[in-house]
């Protein structure tokens, strides 16, 4: 990785963007995937999976057979391993309940909300070359603990129209009411716009290559919402002289090994640990059945010195990372200057790895800067919080001139009248 | 307004369906105004401002001297009554706070989350036909809780270059940081890529036209964040026998005010009601300054009959009101069977324009059915919720193995390998 020196305040901006894609193309090419879904349905789904998966599929729907299968297949340490992981997301994320809380604002004037599930979800769960059955954990635990009637999951098959069997086993596992072997865009426009066979949602969530993401979001200018905008996963680590290189560099690693796009970014006050974790990176990289995309990620990455703890900070705030490692002994005096961060690692045995998989945080957070004004999933993704009241006459009695000004005020003269046939009413004028 | 008795359900997902505006030419001319704010900055602003608002203006920042000419412009009734609602609403979103929770989801490993603020956002205010000052003490007032450092505002002038006082007033009061005298979609253009006068933000939040919500919708992809998708207002009153129809009638008409394109529709058991209803729309709408587009509104909306309040509440969630009034005195019957809206309101006092100036709830809330996936403005939208965690070295020896599993069995052994250096090292291997 280069290492940047102490760079000055007006060049952090342009260190800490992303790389972009031409999107145009992608755009028309999405566009015309969802339009065809929306008007033929299960047979547009069918067509695209042969054309870009090569697979012809008689029933979209995974068989309950298939469950079955799947189970045996997954070895008994696995299942344990990922029960260990879901005990533990169900165990933070049952923490983000909310009580009701009912606030008297005004004498006779009672507000309060209340969190009601979004009905009905769709996951996406992507094939590729990982099978990411840990996304179906941070998605379907929160979403069951919420109380979504329907949680629904699309994935794409492999050549023979199989779906991975972990995936499978997880999906059971959680709670997925239903799901169907489509991928890419095509599986987006299918849970936003409904088919014969596929539910329509009413909320999107998951992650994806750039097609799904590009169909995203475009359904989500259609009224669909969507967990958060996606970008290429990243992590930011701050070292310092109590951090262990061997550690920093295979958490950086661990980045980079998603993708080429991948960003690892390395914030620290001690040169020598730069070096030592730039020797480590070469000696663990070679290791690696993904040398490739990680080498190329380690390439487009690079190493911030600074003299300071606190320009360390300020640095990590303006590029906003989605995973923050603060990979020192000292870990706590960083945490009240975290102000831009989808999660945070603290110390030096706090490795990403944990987030990803089973300490019980969320997986699914935002990238590309958006830290800065997006938190990751959690239970709120699944939720709307509704606001009642109930206003007395007494309640109207003492705030009903105030809002007939008000409206007044604004020209609004019906909302004005609302309260005046109320308050003549109370006193029988 | 028309009358349905009882439609199947079959019918209720057209009856639900709001009224859509073709909006291609839109896109098309918000496209280019954002493309020349972003280039031009300040000049395409000001080029604009004269264009669309004919106002040629020298500087686009209200001046201290105008804050101190506004203070004095507002009537002291309507300061107290601006005061007294943004007391109450400071209650009701105070009390949305979170208190930090620490999880130890297994031994050695402490999970949390906690709040920080957006740091920068821009709320947006129309000028047009009604000064709403209102939506300045529902959008400044969470963001001032949460602890936005820099919350700007953005609202045209009139013809003469000004600012209405009372916009001016309730800006300071809940501590907008500054405010501009630009409106429109250049407006929103301004706050996502910054001019030499207005500074970017991370979130943009706030009512506005069709020009205004398409700008909203296209700065979104590129990376800003935004409140909720807009449309026309609407509010769903289900009465019954207990019901007012003066009330209810005036409450329909305050929401028709808004616009031509809101809706008001009424849901009742009881035919009587509807009639009477109809019979108070009429004599009330006569003495409307705006009657001419409250007129238009009430065409457009329509009254359902049914024979149960279950199917009420049904049809209720099936068209998701951004307001929903239960205009009973049973309204207590109806809580545990609201799904979908975004406030709703309980009993015969409990009117609409309490919710829109006064009692503490927002009044930001989803429209256009987006009440099944959305929730309204809250604190939490001017919020990031960042996790933290901590994992010990017990930490580690008790998750590692599982981890080390899972990031196997999906392929990636860098992940796995940030557990194992770890493992090693605890065990001194």
């Amino acid at each position: 990785m280069k290492i940047i020196k102490n760079p000055i305040a007006q060049t952090w901006s342009s260190l800490c963007k992303r790389a972009t894609i031409n999107e145009n193309s992608l755009q028309e090419t999405v566009k015309t995937i969802l339009n065809d879904v929306k008007l033929n349905k299960d047979k547009a789904l069918k067509k695209y999976t042969q054309l870009f998966d090569g697979v012809s599929l008689n029933s979209l729907k995974v068989s309950e057979k298939e469950l079955e299968e799947a189970e045996k297949l997954v070895s008994d340490e696995l299942k344990s391993a990922i029960q260990l992981a879901k005990s533990n997301i169900e165990k933070f994320h049952t923490s983000q309940k909310e009580e009701t809380k009912k606030v008297i604002t005004t004498k006779g004037v009672t507000c309060w909300r209340k969190n009601v599930a979004i009905e009905k979800v769709g996951l996406y769960i992507p094939g590729g070359s990982a099978p990411l059955f840990s996304s179906i954990l941070m998605l379907g635990v929160p979403a069951k603990i919420a109380g979504c009637k329907e949680i629904i999951l699309c994935t794409p098959t492999n050549k023979e129209g199989k779906v991975n069997a972990a995936i499978l086993y997880t999906a059971s596992l959680v709670g997925v009411t239903k799901i169907f072997k489509v991928g890419g865009a095509q599986a987006i426009g299918a849970m936003a716009y409904g088919t014969e066979t596929i539910p329509q949602v009413y909320k999107i969530l998951g992650p994806g290559n750039q097609f799904v993401t590009k169909a995203k979001e475009l359904v989500q200018q259609q009224g669909v919402a969507i967990d958060i905008p996606a970008g290429p996963s990243e992590v930011l680590v701050i070292a310092d002289e109590t951090s262990n290189p061997v550690f920093v560099a295979a958490d950086l690693l661990s980045q980079a090994e998603h993708g080429a796009d991948s960003q690892s970014v390395l914030v620290t006050t001690n040169e020598e640990v730069a070096k030592n974790v730039e020797v480590e990176l070469k000696k663990q990289l070679v290791g690696l059945p993904r040398k490739e995309l990680a080498k190329k990620a380690i390439e487009n990455s690079f190493t911030v010195v600074f003299n300071s703890k606190e320009e360390c900070i300020n640095f990590s705030n303006e590029y906003a990372p989605e995973h923050l490692i603060i990979a020192s002994e000292k870990a706590s005096e960083y945490i009240d200057g975290v102000m831009n961060a989808g999660s945070v690692f603290l110390g030096n045995y706090s490795c990403e790895s944990a987030g990803d998989y089973a300490s019980g945080t969320n997986h699914t957070l935002p990238t590309n800067g958006y830290a800065k004004n997006y938190s990751g999933v959690s239970l709120d993704s699944f939720v709307k919080k509704i606001t009642f009241q109930e206003v007395t006459k007494e309640g109207i009695d003492n705030l009903g001139e105030a809002i007939e000004l008000m409206a007044e005020a604004e020209g609004l003269q019906a909302h004005k009248n609302a309260i005046t046939v109320r308050l003549k009413e109370l006193n029988n004028v």
